[in-house]
């Protein structure tokens, strides 16, 4: 495959800039206190210059901000199973620690998307079954490898460890002293023949 | 005690009225996106009159909103110690799941309130200072009745209790079919020598 030409390659580290300073303004006030136009000063374009790029507007910069992330969370997990990618799930805990501005972000951010009448509620709703669904796998074929406790139901368990792992990040922002990773290792453990 | 004059009490129901209607608009915008104005036309006043009753502005109407929830589950803790504490907590998920409204402002807020700038950051730090100490001493009771599995830390447990239970209502409010106070009741019971 060829390198982009000159001039997509140009546009894309624009969409790079863009979304970084999306990011940066998000992360300070949410969603639905941030304007195209607040974004569009810290990157120093005009709005009309930054609709260019993101014909979507406010949700399209947001959705891109999100995607970002996700994807870095995905990489960690790709091609992992059972107690592995549950290992995983201790690991990428362990990087948010290094992480408060996007911690924070997608705290307020998922928080605003409770009403059905956000914008990323579906976003936000089809991620949290996403990571659920991943989890069940994981434990049934955690189960299916005989590792998972006779009496744990896979699916109420991997909410159970999604609610623990949002629960543990709330706490952390507001200062707790949690090790959100070890939390989050000790709590899977409970469900496991043999803890991780 | 004489009951409160006319003039005192007509402003007590006005005060009344217009925390009912604050509940009501920062449920739907939150707390940044909301403005002391839009909830004085919800309650029929100008922003003035308002402010004649809420020196403090819209922060002090967030604060008054969040004290008479608060109120509330002190009232059904009141009293309560130990096993019969935890209970409690039980009890208080239950009621939660009949007010969506009330949960949803508090979830939306208590992430609005991660960051350290937001005016009630320390409001929010300060309440779940007080739940987390309120836990931990009722774990310690419970200890201290024999009834608490050895290697548990009631300080650490606590948090994993508070951490769980605000992500419980987290994924219930994003329309997970999860029993809030059934699994608080089961997370509660993994520390205790005899389930609740």
């Amino acid at each position: 495959m060829a390198g982009p030409r000159g001039e997509y390659r140009k546009s894309a580290d624009r969409r790079a800039q863009i979304i970084e300073a999306a990011f940066d303004v998000f992360s300070r006030g949410g969603y639905t206190a941030t304007s195209v136009n607040e974004i569009a000063r810290a990157v120093g374009m005009t709005q009309t210059g930054l609709l260019h790029h993101f014909a979507g507007g406010k949700l399209a910069l947001l959705e891109a901000v999100l995607d970002s992330r996700d994807k870095k969370a995905e990489n960690t997990l790709e091609g992992r199973t059972g107690r592995d990618f549950l290992a995983g799930l201790i690991e990428i805990s362990r990087a948010q620690a290094g992480q408060r501005g996007v911690v924070q972000l997608y705290t307020i951010l998922s928080a605003e998307a409770t009403d059905p009448e956000h914008p990323a509620h579906d976003h936000f709703r089809e991620r949290f079954e996403r990571i659920a669904d991943a989890v069940t796998a994981a434990l049934e074929e955690t189960r299916d490898a005989g590792g998972l406790r006779a009496d744990v139901d896979p699916r109420t368990a991997a909410l159970s460890i999604l609610a623990m792992t949002e629960g543990l990040e709330l706490l952390w922002l507001n200062g707790f002293d949690v090790d959100m990773a070890e939390d989050v290792r000790r709590f899977i453990g409970t469900y496991l023949i043999d803890p991780l």
